[in-house]
């Protein structure tokens, strides 16, 4: 381990993404789109033996071979996961329960529109290519897909995340992480068992991962409002009994960043992403979080985090493996077939959901979910280790993962500020 | 790599710094004097087969053998490092070019008698105790380091960075750091090469050090007020010729981290620490920081990734190694004289080159200059590895730098409340 090595891929990593990200954002381009591409950049800008990433030591994974990386890139990719952690977190301060209910039944019809129907056509078009079933059902895993990160990202920058659309996404989202989960579960217990599913453990982490979820929603009801109200208390109680002295508040951050912490790490646990537990660790706080000014907080710790995420995103794509004609027909196919499954799905699920929605809502909810970010490319690697998807389709998937990422945030964006017209959107400086 | 793991570890040693930081709070002692000590028990903590560490699945180094800890320590350790790395940064935040000019002389002074007599001490007594002069110049040296880190700690939390005594401090550590670095590069030299030095190579990194401590300081008087003057007319320019559209400021954040990370990088390279980079680039920024909101935003970050740095200093404790009645006597001897000399030492170069300075001034200086921390367990580590420290002069320097940087931190406290008495030391809330 090598400390410069460290802060030298970081300087030149943040100044490329930051570079990236402000050029974008000239053309009316969401930041994070620049960063996504200045990942794929650098993976794959080589020029004879020189290259960015072999200068800066480090060794991108390769699944094929069973190879995760090298030390330098764990590092990157656990400050990376960190800040995708840190922006749901703060997403999740910004959201009270109650937000969360009233948006129920129509991000749970979106979540359901917005799997059945990306999965049915993912397997249906590798069946009618390749007529491998085990592709196919990965496929279809990968399809499913929806990367919340991406979409919570362009909402927090839009300073949107209280209309009812984003509340709608950010609730889609995270029923869609559940049933993601199961899905890939079913499909890699028929990769491994050849056909016979495992239903009982299904079923139970499919309970587990609920319960999780219903736990955190009971203690935002009744247990977070009883800790603050006692802490209120017994800071009166503190300050009347000795006027002269003030009393030290305690370090909410601190706090808010170890729950942040744990559930995160408890989601992961029990097979949710972790970035799933950090939103529902920010939920916890929502009641409180403009009182402490917990948001703005977290959100200097993504300035420095985040930028690190989109740029792994990016360097996932490698493009030597866009050789044959044939590989680039079926990920422009894969391609049209992941953005139009997500937005007809879970547009429908949105109409069906919520009549009181207009046009534009509906379209947004259906962009916003189009993303498959890291998660897709995450199914992919699974899929790609377990030797249950070929080289080729894995560059399939991670191709429709980045570009669906790249292509739904101008878009998306597009759509908001026809709804919320402003006259906030200013210019960049440089 | 396991994200999981990940989460876990940094949520149960966040928890557990923050409750050791309360807890010693109480009694009126620098809360990371608490961090540390966790970071003595966490290591130290074992059940028969049962210990903290080993659930978190981290392995601390063992440099006798040559093992540099497992990847989750890694993850951890890099972190950590990134914590002091943003601490130093928010001090040079907070320390204008003029300010450090104007403590030069007796900053020069403190660093010089606060290197040279530390030195001498430190040789002497391992030569009177077991005559072996490798054992005794890697003794010598790491009884030079000073770990501003903790003082500046100290220093922030009670917001004193702009007294006179902590301006000397800052100043003294940063020369303090080039001389230790010097001194270090000899002894290694001479343990190598059996007696003879490459002087010229020596030189070489001397005068290196030297001129980027210079070109920083060239950069801070010239060039950046000359590129803030630039963007503050640009952005003047850009609102006179369209006057209704906002324009949406530089992310500086953003960019003093990258600056940050840059020069933090160069100044590892170039073999000083990583945090005397990051204190230069700070200073880069000091005259617009408040304008920018940059210190708060600095301090935000900190409050994640700092708890980690002090309770890693604690980790490197193993009282195992304390076994023998001699291992202990001598443990006491260095750590007296470690704390003596230091203290005598910066003393008396302060009130030699600082006439201005009263009694209680001086005590503050030679206090701050006391704490080893990370510094001396870094070169007890590389006498450890080279085989020029025996096992238990490598647990003697690690306890010596642990205790100065417990036993410092309440004590300059103490001097600092009494010559700058305020009401404002408030009692914490749990």
């Amino acid at each position: 381990m090598d400390l410069f090595e460290i802060l030298a891929f970081l300087a030149v990593f943040l100044l490329l993404a930051r570079l990236g990200s402000v050029v974008i954002a000239k053309f009316g381009i969401p930041g994070l789109v620049g960063e996504i591409v200045i990942g794929v950049v650098i993976a794959n800008l080589t020029l004879g033996d020189w290259s960015l990433l072999g200068m800066l030591n480090i060794q991108l994974p390769d699944y094929s071979i069973g190879f995760s990386g090298n030390e330098n890139y764990h590092i990157f990719y656990s400050l990376a996961e960190l800040g995708v952690i840190f922006l749901l977190f703060s997403v999740g301060l910004e959201t009270r329960i109650k937000d969360l209910f009233s948006v129920g039944k129509v991000a749970m019809l979106v979540a359901v529109l917005g799997v059945v129907i990306p999965f049915i056509l993912g397997v249906a078009v590798i069946l009618v290519i390749e007529h491998n079933m085990i592709h196919a059902l990965f496929l279809g895993a990968a399809m499913v897909a929806t990367s919340v990160g991406i979409t919570a990202s362009v909402i927090k920058d839009m300073k949107l995340t209280d209309t009812r659309e984003s509340r709608i996404i950010i609730g889609a989202a995270v029923i869609d992480d559940i049933l993601g989960m199961l899905v890939l579960a079913i499909v890699a217990g028929m990769d491994v068992s050849g056909g016979g599913v495992n239903i009982t453990s299904i079923a139970i982490t499919a309970l587990v991962a609920v319960f999780f979820v219903f736990l955190v929603f009971l203690a935002c009801m009744k247990l977070t409002p009883r800790i603050y109200d006692y802490m209120g208390k017994r800071r009166a109680a503190k300050l009347a009994s000795n006027p002269d002295r003030p009393v030290k508040p305690v370090n909410m951050l601190a706090v808010a960043i170890i729950v942040c912490f744990a559930l995160a790490a408890l989601s992961e646990f029990i097979g949710l992403a972790a970035i799933i537990g950090a939103f529902l660790a920010g939920m916890l706080f929502a009641d409180h979080s403009r009182e402490w000014k917990l948001e703005p907080k977290i959100e200097d710790i993504t300035v420095f985090l985040l930028p690190l995420f989109f740029i792994n995103v990016g360097l996932q794509v490698n493009v030597g493996l866009f050789t044959s004609v044939e590989v680039l027909l079926i990920s422009a196919v894969v391609l049209v077939l992941a953005i139009a499954s997500k937005y007809i799905g879970c547009g429908l699920g949105a109409r069906l959901g919520d009549k009181t929605l207009d046009r534009d809502g509906v379209k947004i909810i259906g962009m916003g979910m189009v993303p498959r970010g890291e998660v897709g490319i995450i199914v992919a690697s699974i899929g790609l280790a377990s030797g249950a998807m070929s080289s080729e389709l894995y560059a399939v998937v991670v191709l429709m993962s980045v570009v669906t990422t790249i292509i739904a945030p101008p878009l998306l964006s597009k759509l908001f500020r026809k709804k919320y017209p402003t006259d906030k959107w200013a210019t960049t400086e440089m």
